[in-house]
């Protein structure tokens, strides 16, 4: 009885937090080892679950580049690289949207549906959610790789108010109708700035920002957004944590509270960096 | 970390009974010794917060009984009896009115104020949630008692589609514009019943209905209404317990899904009998 | 038959008023003389059921000086001054508390009910209504006197789109969740701007101001409040007159558009102050 | 002062009235004597538009014989009859529903718009109101007369619930695009039934139902509608009575709680009929 | 089979016009010459009804002059004139009232609902729709001309919302309740502007401002307001084209996003103005 | 011009029918011949986005048997058959998932959108839209093969009802959380059933029932589902027009008003089936 009085107290300490997110928007980017370890992504299922359980409105952007790379391999297409960079041929961009549209968002879809929350995938497609154009750095060619010009949140706000939790595929249409592939990350602000999300957590696959690249105790728990720059200069914050901090300072600046970037490998990292103070990453806002 | 983790996944296992119960009616009869022991009431009232947060949606029914004696007391009112049923005679009625519906039902309100949940207090007189007539047990005058002959809820359901949580203090008033008393186990019946509450639970002094009294582990746990006139024929129910049994049955047969007995001294009872399979006192359906 | 056409023209000459008041607030101190005489109480209840009847949206505020006293009396409660100022004691504050809100608030819904109009009492603490803290003019512990320092009428707002009429007794809790006394005449004034009501009529135990003090052919019926500070200067208004005019003038500086001061023994001064060109008191706008 | 005491307490004594009929939807026929004089004229406009300030929910439905009379005579235009049947020629009709929906109907909607009333004048052909077919009593051909064979009532309810008081023409289409007359006490009751209205009430030349033709005391305060047979029977019901009273005990079965008869001519007939117990006509239900 | 399929392809080659005015609301000046031809009027209401089954939302403002003459003619009602302006008497502003608004608005109302498509004809009059005042142009008296000061459209607005189509004949009411006549472009433009209507589009006598009068192939099809004055300088817009025209800039300088002025003796001219981008009339923007 | 004119006639003749079917709710089995033509394609999307044009509420469910063969094709998975019945291995039932939930679907969505129609894909998962179990037909385990035990269109009327045309791919989850496939036309009879669609259209190889297989002339044009079962013994129906015969009639008995079976590749059909009298292919009312 004890045990019972206890997870008693535990819910009532919770309480202040449910409370406080309680019918706030929370955008989750989802991928990356996260996704390939079968029990981590249950528990991520299950904390995701939780959270829609006690009224907090997630929204799922993923990515999937395991599974595409499998499915690319089984079908023995060559990736070609050009100075450097991979070019999304026809062929590959095929492949890249059956499988992330098709297989690892329905699988999402599916395994909150196992947890009885009802949910919707989405591309960037359905809806006309994301309007994209060709991404040409520097000028290159890189094939079927795509920008986002503008996001049309009508239908993620539908299902929304409606009871369903959106499940996001970012794979869109250029504007000549040809389908482009996006990057998740970005993806994930885009639609964290249009619904004037609360929240936009990312579930990558570092503990968060760390001062000395690995070291865990290193962890640099807040970050002003307008310290970037000079961590940049820095190089505090380096390599492929550039981009990834890039992205949460624009999230930051179109008026989403925080952006948090967590272990995905650790266990329950979402509902802990949610429900204490503590926090278990990086936050920046 | 651990802790933190341990905790997470006590939020888990409770998702399932969250869920079950998020937007479902659950009025509590409140009062007794649960009213009097300041650390129980503060427990109680974490319980009954939890359970709004939550998105259960509870409506409290109270008594007060320790409270008007005190009053009394303090005004060297004394009780009179006329064989052996206490009247409540006009002074008395005054009394009652302003320590339930003045004193008891603001208190409440101010402790689910201070854990930041919106509620009104009501008495059975505000929006004409109940109206009553004299009651006359047997023809005998035993003063400003009341028994109800209506309950109009539009008043508890306009504020409960506000946010807002009843507190409801059972002083009515009668066809004559005169104060009546009205027992709040009954109060709380009409109420449940009117507003088709998926749950009715007694916060009682005692663990629930015994077999042999003063022997806790003989505490019958589930009874379906049926039973009931053979359980009172067979001597199983008996005493103060047949009042209440009646009433539970009453609130059964009215369409309340379950109605359950707790010991409002135990610790947590309320959370544990929702969010529990095993629960903690008898339930009956 | 001409006694029935004459009261038929008596409703058509009405009829612009009518029209003009329907769906307005009209916030209504109640309190002092209008409320220990039984004939003029039922007279006043008569006057704002009518109000209700005709469309016009009341909402009461209320005191209850007499009532207290007396209760206090009872319990042998001295009261205590210091420095001329009455001290509420926790014993006093207790017993306010329960005639306010216990006993006053719910007689006057009581009276509404018996004639068909749906009134639900409420105290400051009912919805978070006032929120208080310790009101200590110039320093001075008077001990559970409070001020309000904000306003949520959201409760009152919705009882009213739910056609019930707010009867609001003074009494709130402070920032550590002890309750305080508030005067009245404030506390009308902070709901009448909250609501953005039309009218805030004082039902006084004077005629409205007058010139020479006792000399009711003295009446000013008519003050705009940028004239009060000379008025003041002027000695014209003087005494417990000025905090009352200031209360006014704060009422109409908020947005109500016209403060009305009768007085509350005269018979329907309510309605001829608001179905008449005339008036019957002194209005400030 | 005591007169507009007096005027006060008119008032109050009229609030019970005032609430029962509050919200409900009174069909008034409106014809006859009581709209070819100009001070009567101003009467009941003056009546309709304090039922409307009342909260009552008017709906108006006219004729005007002596209107189109007067324009027919104007134009040379000889009425013309077979076997004591009116005949309603193409230009008979033509000018008929000129008079009726573009000038008497319009001058009732300014009348009740000097009063501050927003009304709508509408015939029966608009918003497909009345669907008719022509009249052939005993297959006689007399002309352009109609009789109703649907009532879509969607535009009177539309008008009604954004505020404006329906005023009816009878002038309807028939099946083949053509105008037809239709008689206005059939078109009143038509309407009443379909609005399920509380009250149907006709304006009439005369002062209800007489026991003695001629003789004002001999009026029957009240018949119960499966009375009517009999009392036609008896001859207590003749002549152009007989088709006013079948119309009427049509409206009772079809859902109107009552119909009254009333002389146009009386003063304030219509209030002292809805805002007495006494009552000034016949009544039936 | 293949006259099908051109069909199928006409109405896809539809589509893009279908969407873009899909909802939009369209005001149509209906007048003159397509109201004397009853082939053109049926060809007018047969374009307006497939307008509104399309969901384009088209309201009607219509004259009636050469009916009004007509029904002046069979009274043998002089016209007057004074300086060469038409003198509208009470006896010509009673007969204008009962054509325009109780027979031309009327059979319009039944033509389309021939078509199965729900209007409802009003006038000025109704629901407050146009405030007027006398009109005297340079001091003169006219007689009951008037000129709108106000346009209140809820009635129109209330009316479309429940998907019947207005039909507004212009007869209003000046400040002393008496009928006043008002000039129906002038009534088109306030009703256009004040429903901040997409279109506003004369059905006219002329095909559109033409550089050479008489001369159809020299039709000016465009005209952006600015360019009025200096067209009217140089004398390109002249006579009976002036007060169109500087009614049509009145209508885009309110919002009205273009004013077309169309030939309404030419077939199916609202189809083609709207459906194709060609045009067949002037538009001015 | 004159074209023009022919062209506004064209539109004219249509509004009927556009009428009739306005908010009507059409859902159609696209799949077969009609996906294989890229101009067919092209066609029937056309015709889609038109009828969404013009009011009407499509609903697409798709098949894409040639895509999967495709792939599979690519990825050198070899077709197993038992006993003539096609196993869906897990291997095939993966890529099949991919290819109709991920590529068809999404494209189907792109061609709409590229006709300015906003659609969303979904699939049998999404909101739970199909429940289904193991189809073991006679005993016989054909891998992962699914039937529809429920249909929960709330996911699919939200979206509707946001302006969305839903496009459903048929794959579904089993009671295990394993995808299944589940055949298109069924698919299309639930849904057609669950949402009280007033059409289901198949757009199929063949141009209908034909009395003699191969011969176009001998085309049945209306079929009673009653008549279904003597068609059947009578060897009018036969192979594989049985089971999407069965399907049609349970479309028809579960409230849908008529299943229309048209041949997709001939040009435009379902417009002309809609918008003609005459119709294309079979109907079954």
């Amino acid at each position: 009885m004890q045990a019972y009085i206890n997870k008693a107290e535990t819910l009532i300490e919770a309480a202040p937090y449910i409370r406080k997110f309680s019918g706030k928007t929370v955008v989750i980017k989802y991928g990356g080892a996260a996704m390939t370890d079968p029990l981590l992504e249950q528990m991520v299922m299950d904390d995701i679950a939780l959270l829609s359980v006690l009224g907090v409105k997630p929204v799922i952007v993923h990515g999937g580049g395991p599974a595409i790379n499998a499915m690319l391999k089984r079908l023995s297409i060559e990736p070609s690289f050009e100075n450097g960079l991979r070019i999304t041929d026809p062929q590959t961009m095929e492949i890249t949207e059956m499988v992330l549209s098709g297989s690892v968002n329905k699988k999402i879809v599916q395994m909150l549906s196992d947890r009885s929350i009802r949910s919707v995938g989405l591309s960037g497609k359905d809806g006309g959610l994301f309007e994209a154009k060709l991404h040409r750095p520097d000028g290159k060619d890189i094939g079927s790789v795509g920008e986002i010009v503008a996001c049309n949140t009508e239908v993620v706000t539908a299902l929304m108010q409606n009871g369903f939790l959106p499940v996001i595929s970012p794979v869109s249409a250029g504007d000549e109708g040809d389908s482009l592939n996006i990057n998740a990350d970005i993806a994930a602000v885009k639609v964290a700035a249009a619904l004037h999300a609360t929240k936009l957590i990312f579930l990558s696959d570092v503990p968060g920002v760390l001062r000395e690249i690995g070291n865990p105790t290193s962890l640099i728990s807040t970050i002003k957004i307008d310290e970037v720059p000079e961590m940049v200069a820095d190089s505090v914050i380096t390599g492929g944590m550039i981009p990834k901090i890039t992205c949460a300072a624009e999230a930051v600046q179109k008026g989403v509270e925080s952006v948090h970037i967590l272990d995905g490998k650790s266990k329950h990292a979402l509902l802990l960096e949610i429900f204490t103070d503590k926090g278990v990453g990086t936050v920046l806002w």
